[in-house]
């Protein structure tokens, strides 16, 4: 077994780099003027990433993903509003399930796992229900890693005088949205996702209209995102006690996800990433669940062996022992497991790990794949 | 100006120690089992700390405090119920603003700031309203300091057939309270306080009865108690992404606490601290705004100097460039700043801070105080 702490090919929480855990050395004051510095910086390098900072607040939220995406339909969303919700995983069942715990009216629309939803689909779902005020949508859909056409339906929902709701938690900062191109109220992401911060912490970019017209919608005080904006506005400070040593990683992320070269540059090595992860796991064999149009350069669904011989736990806990952990799948009617392609890895790093995962295959005897 | 990262005299993000951030340099996979343990490791000893193994689920959640005071009031208040809300400070006003802006109903008895609420209030205010169901209680009242009669209260609440919600934001884990003697249905406390973790977790003390009791009560997905705790018993897991390093701290933090010696030995810790600070600004002049009697050894309001040259920004920036860090006051009446006695900080500690607090008045020729 490896000594080294293992190489995380998770979506999030990842692999940070040591010079962003470095940076929770430190105890930070919230009240502190020189902590207000830091979010502030934290929030305007966000807002820089999207090209909003003319047309968007950054809110940011303690907690974890889903927390800042219930708060930005419970804020976003009015309480007579609806949303369409269009699905095809398990993180668009979620806004389904958020809007129905928060009593908001909606419809889904679902498409197979593997099938992108199309701006077409919206156009027609638009016509066919004037009723719809908003529409829910999975960037990168996190569960098989598939990509959906983010700025064709934000085109469509925006022609319709509708309201787009995107949850870009695995996709933000590695896949290009420029909010002066792309129309949408709110965009949601996290702090340990392709930042690579750590997770602890949400952000909702809400456009600067719509949060300022939702005092009084969200049915909770601490998810309440009008609230949060205007004390913030106001005082420089979180509202309650943030988590401040995640802050100060996310700001020590965003320092190296521009020094690396922005957007462009992450999004390369990602892609880099998941190249290397197809072209090595097709020589062992295995397949990836999608082709590769719609294949998002964040997280790679492989279809399990279909020897007798694999077992997912014992293959993980083999591959894990060799340094990398991987990630179950997510799918109710394939067998498959996940590998991610975010976090500070490297192409070298992927061939290593698929290295490690022939290695595992071939000491299971897992010959048919 | 000092060098060294200032101490923090705030009641949280407080001065935690070295070896309790070291811990955060190390990447967790939130699905691998030994991550896994930890959580459960740090669920046991917070237990542990209450007596509580028996009769409580602790139900850790992503956020800050009041995610957790929140989480605790939706899932346990069933949506008919009403709650009594006890009020002698700014959090528990907050208890009343979240019954507010969940819609459960509620009515509120305040007293003055300096004046803890009695067994005998609670008494004759649930003889005159059968109506209650819940009882809402803050320990220590950070706003002040202020220590309210939890053990005394809670017997009258009890005796009443009613339920009682405690938060402990700032007392847990200094201040005694046994289940077993003490009974609630929820008390609620977070990683950064008396533990001294880092910010970015809380957890909630649920009777087994109550929380077993709460399917379909909660107004969020994200703080919905029930399904977070029913999901980690049947996973191992967190119902979402962990703050895994704020986990793994606090995991740490935990085991420093016993080798410590315990609650007993943070309380006398805290009440050395608390004393001296005490002791020693009576020397320099400055007089609490708390008698000693129902003054928490959490944090203390002392009242702000007469003299015109005083003034709490200038005061504070000096005593920061002496290497503490104050908190300002919270009451509206009476101009006052806060000094915490918490966090990885000793009587010597404590004692250089009056001695940086007494040199910054003499720099700024405040006399009158
Ligand atoms: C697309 C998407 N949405 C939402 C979430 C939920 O985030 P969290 O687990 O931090 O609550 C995730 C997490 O991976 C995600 O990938
Ligand atoms: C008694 C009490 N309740 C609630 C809170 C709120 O906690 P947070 O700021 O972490 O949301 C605090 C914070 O200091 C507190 O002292």
């Amino acid at each position: 077994m490896s000594t080294a702490a293992p190489i995380l090919l998770t979506p999030g929480p990842l692999t940070t780099s040591a010079r962003t855990r470095q940076a929770m050395m430190v105890d930070w004051g919230s009240w502190d003027e020189r902590f207000n510095q830091l979010t502030a910086s934290v929030c305007e390098q966000l807002l820089g990433i999207i090209n909003g900072a003319d047309s968007h607040h950054c809110v940011p939220l303690q907690g974890s993903g889903t927390f800042a995406v219930e708060a930005a339909i419970g804020t976003l969303v009015p309480r007579d509003g609806k949303v369409l919700v269009l699905i095809n995983g398990a993180y668009g069942k979620r806004l389904a399930k958020i809007c129905e715990v928060l009593g908001r009216s909606f419809s889904t629309f679902e498409t197979a796992e593997d099938q992108p939803t199309t701006a077409a689909d919206v156009e027609r779902l638009l016509r066919a229900d004037a009723s719809v005020t908003h529409v829910a949508l999975i960037h990168c859909e996190t569960s098989t890693g598939i990509l959906n056409p983010l700025p064709e339906i934000a085109q469509v929902v925006a022609r319709h005088g509708k309201h787009l709701i995107v949850d870009a938690m695995s996709s933000f900062g590695a896949l290009a949205v420029d909010a002066q191109q792309v129309p949408f109220d709110a965009l949601i992401a996290a702090s340990g996702k392709c930042l690579e911060g750590v997770p602890g912490m949400g952000f909702v970019f809400a456009s600067k209209e719509a949060l300022d017209n939702a005092a009084g919608n969200s049915h909770s005080l601490a998810m309440d995102l009008f609230d949060q904006h205007r004390y913030m506005a106001r005082t420089g400070q979180w509202r309650f006690t943030p988590p401040t040593h995640v802050v100060a990683a996310l700001h020590e992320a965003l320092l190296q996800y521009h020094e690396e070269g922005g957007l462009p540059a992450r999004h390369q090595r990602y892609a880099d990433n998941c190249q290397v992860l197809l072209e090595q796991m097709a020589r062992v064999g295995l397949r990836s669940f999608l082709p590769p149009a719609i294949q998002a350069p964040i997280i790679v669904t492989f279809h399990a062996p279909k020897d007798p011989r694999y077992q997912f736990k014992a293959f993980y806990e083999r591959v894990k022992a060799k340094g990398f952990i991987l990630y179950p799948g997510k799918l109710t009617e394939v067998e498959t497991f996940r590998v991610g392609c975010i976090g500070h890895v490297h192409p070298a790093d992927m061939r290593a790990a698929v290295a490690a995962i022939a290695e595992a295959l071939r000491e299971m005897e897992v010959t048919e794949i």
